[in-house]
């Protein structure tokens, strides 16, 4: 029987995903603001533990932490005639402020290369100034059309990572630093995600960068998710803004620029890639509460005992677990189950007076709804025994996204092949076509280019669209 | 001597102000986005140092953290009467966007209750959906004539949290606990600035409110910046944007609302409490880095045998100090002195050659600058004594900033009294005025009523300006 508020995948998969943002309360329309939407404190919740995931690795690999300002001179943006071409369609102007019309309108920033462009050409001197490694954590607004929450709503959050390097060599390294490093890392290990990691096509890449990589998502219809970009903007930015140092021989040269983020989106492909019909699924790691306990009692009596149980069970948690014990009196444990479930905590601990009696406990794992997931441990341990679960969970939905890539990922060696592949997967394909090539099947498959993986097949092949010989396979898919 | 590009406070304390910003290489005017600053990273740190003292603070005390749009309908704002009046004159609006002109005009936030406001009149149907508790971390501008870094700019950071209650005595509740628990608790612990808890006067008060309480802080000049406000919003919000609920007995009742908010003003607060002629001065609980370690050495042979005594020394730190090696190795010991004192870190240790085989290190107090805070220590339990020495600093950076307050606080009892203190501090006095003695006394003094501290006197006076007899006592003084 479908759980009630949910629409199965089977039968709706867009309707599915709206109904677990709904049921697990992660958002609201915001109707008013067109396209945008509310985080809501749960939904707000996963971006901040996926900020601090990132914000910790972002530290670690040598960045600091800047902000710059919201708005942008509309003027900027010309300056860099791809990233003109991609943006200026889509930016909110602020035309009015303190009740006069400005003589310049601003643009709300729908990404920040510019502004920080006009900063960096004022802050970097010499060699010894570089590499500057600054990232930011802010709003973003672009005026889309067609919206959907979290995964494309007109403003959004996001890091975005500026950095100035000395050699085309230097800025080469850090894109590709922040791909392993901090993205496929963090998505991978804490969202529990599998990405294929590549460079972006011509027709597909960052408005105004020299090559663009990126982490790519399979969710469960098949399609791809872009989860992280990492752009090597060569010297385009640096020539538009200015940006140069004194090298070594006291020589004025253009330096390098890079640029890197991810954003709220990553919650949609958090939903699309482990939830199921009864709700949302978070990964241990990153769940804003790990364990819930819900203690099952029928009068004052037994609520006294079993109060008192949970108390001395989860005072040794603290510091280890995150968790939550559901002490409201006035629901039943059956809609706290079904709560809990709808919101994705990993692990549902239920103690009642014969479980004390036993010294057991009833745990139930979210990954694994219903009696499969469903055991009795002893109390004695039991902390220990959560946190390897917790663990083991983390796994299992790491691994069963893998698989499910896997199974849905076929090497195709003909253009109708192909155009079946994507209607349930990933299709890989040796590839030796123009940007005028992947348009056109794009119009006749809605699949792009997903990425050019890193991993490289050691022979070669002939192109599945023009027939020419060559070593390059991509990973053509629809996309979100 | 002046240390090279700070003016000293005595002679211009306003130039002294904008050069610790700019030595201390916290912050950069924009420019080019009137009235905006960036904030460079060394700024930034400061601001995620507060944000992670408010934010344990604000989930300490049961509230979490969500995200509503930057962007406003322009006619919310007119839906209530005095906060249209406040904030409708300094809005920038957003006219144009996708290439289109709007129908109707958004304003970017100058402040969240009315889209807020919004939100919950949805969310909040019965008494079991009270306390609504939530807060927002998020950017807000308002279109500033006169700006000066952190302490007014267009575009600033802020947290603000937005709370419904069922009854006004849970609102008052609230507003006192946040005021308390919240600010007062954060900004005197970890920032080690003393603040007087007040409510503002009828004048002061926030645009919409039904009383504003505030915690205000001494500058070094004696004038008075609010570091923090909380609102009881009584039911003029709720009344605004409809916001009910049905009680016990299925009445439908209008609801409570609060709002309070601490913004990057607190970085300038912290600047004109602690800092001095020779640099920022950071108190150790907040300070990104408490301690720098600059090696001394003069050719490799030494520097490869002191390196290794740091690692040694250092390697014990790890996760109870926040330390920095500053082994930058084209740079002289006296500027890395002179750096790290411009940038306020609480203590430097310095070991050269001389210092291993004395097994002792050399260690200055930020707070303590030239000979007074300087002295030799063995290196036998230097970690202890780091960790009690940051603790002391922090004392001490407290009781001055209160001697301060308190030797700069007179109790006035006549018009030229008052008129001479506010010149130099604080002026606490009777008071039984209107709002228009208040504007008279501002036109005529520039001091304003900082606020009428929770702290009252015992006996009755007569007021300072109309001579009544009044228990009530307020703080008259300028303000940022």
């Amino acid at each position: 029987m479908p759980k009630e508020g949910i629409t199965p995948r089977a039968q709706d998969y867009s309707q599915w995903y709206l109904d677990i943002v709904q049921q697990a309360d992660l958002a609201d329309y915001a109707e008013v603001v067109k396209g945008c939407i509310v985080f809501k404190p749960t939904g707000y919740a996963l971006w901040e533990a996926i900020q601090r995931g990132l914000d910790d690795r972002i530290k670690a690999t040598g960045h600091v932490n800047a902000y710059f300002p919201l708005l942008i001179p509309k003027s900027f943006l010309m300056k860099e005639a791809e990233h003109v071409e991609g943006f200026a369609p889509e930016v909110a102007e602020v035309t009015r402020a303190g009740g006069e019309d400005l003589a310049e309108p601003y643009v709300i920033r729908p990404t920040s290369e510019t502004i920080i462009g006009y900063f960096y050409s004022k802050w970097v001197r010499s060699y010894r100034d570089l590499p500057l490694l600054i990232n930011q954590w802010a709003n973003v607004m672009r005026w889309e059309m067609r919206t959907r929450p979290f995964l494309r709503t007109t403003e959004f959050l996001w890091q975005e990572g500026h950095t100035v390097h000395a050699t085309e060599e230097d800025a080469e390294r850090e894109t590709l630093l922040i791909l392993h490093e901090v993205y496929a890392d963090f998505v991978e290990k804490d969202m529990a995600i599998p990405v294929i990691r590549g460079l972006k096509s011509e027709k597909e890449k960052f408005p105004g960068a020299l090559r663009s990589y990126c982490i790519e998502a399979m969710m469960q219809d098949g399609r791809a998710l872009q989860a992280g970009t990492s752009h090597n903007l060569g010297q385009n930015f640096a020539r538009a803004f200015d940006i140069t140092y004194t090298d070594q021989h006291n020589t004025i040269q253009y330096a390098w620029t890079t640029s890197w983020g991810v954003s709220t989106r990553l919650i949609g492909a958090l939903i699309m890639t482990h939830s199921d019909d009864e709700g949302l699924v978070i990964p241990p790691r990153l769940a804003p509460t790990q364990v819930v306990v819900v203690p099952i009692y029928r009068n004052d009596a037994e609520r006294s005992v079993v109060m008192e149980a949970v108390q001395r069970m989860t005072a040794e948690w603290k510091g280890l677990l995150r968790f939550k014990v559901d002490d409201r009196d006035n629901l039943t444990p059956g809609f706290k189950f079904n709560e809990w479930e709808l919101k994705g905590v990993p692990i549902r601990v239920e103690i009642g007076p014969k479980d004390i009696e036993k010294g057991s406990v009833a745990i139930a794992r979210r990954d694994q709804p219903g009696r499969e997931g469903k055991s009795f441990v002893p109390q004695e341990g039991l902390t220990a025994r959560l946190a390897a679960l917790l663990e083991e969970i983390q796994q299992a939905l790491y691994r069963r996204a893998l698989a499910f890539r896997e199974t849905h990922t076929a090497d195709v060696t003909t253009y109708e092949e192909l155009k079946q592949q994507v209607e349930r997967g990933f299709a890989r394909c040796y590839w030796a076509g123009t940007m005028e090539d992947e348009k056109r099947i794009q119009e006749e498959t809605r699949a792009t280019i997903r990425c050019i993986p890193l991993d490289q097949p050691q022979q070669a092949g002939r192109c599945i669209y023009t027939g020419k010989e060559t070593t390059q396979q991509v990973i053509f898919a629809r996309a979100y």
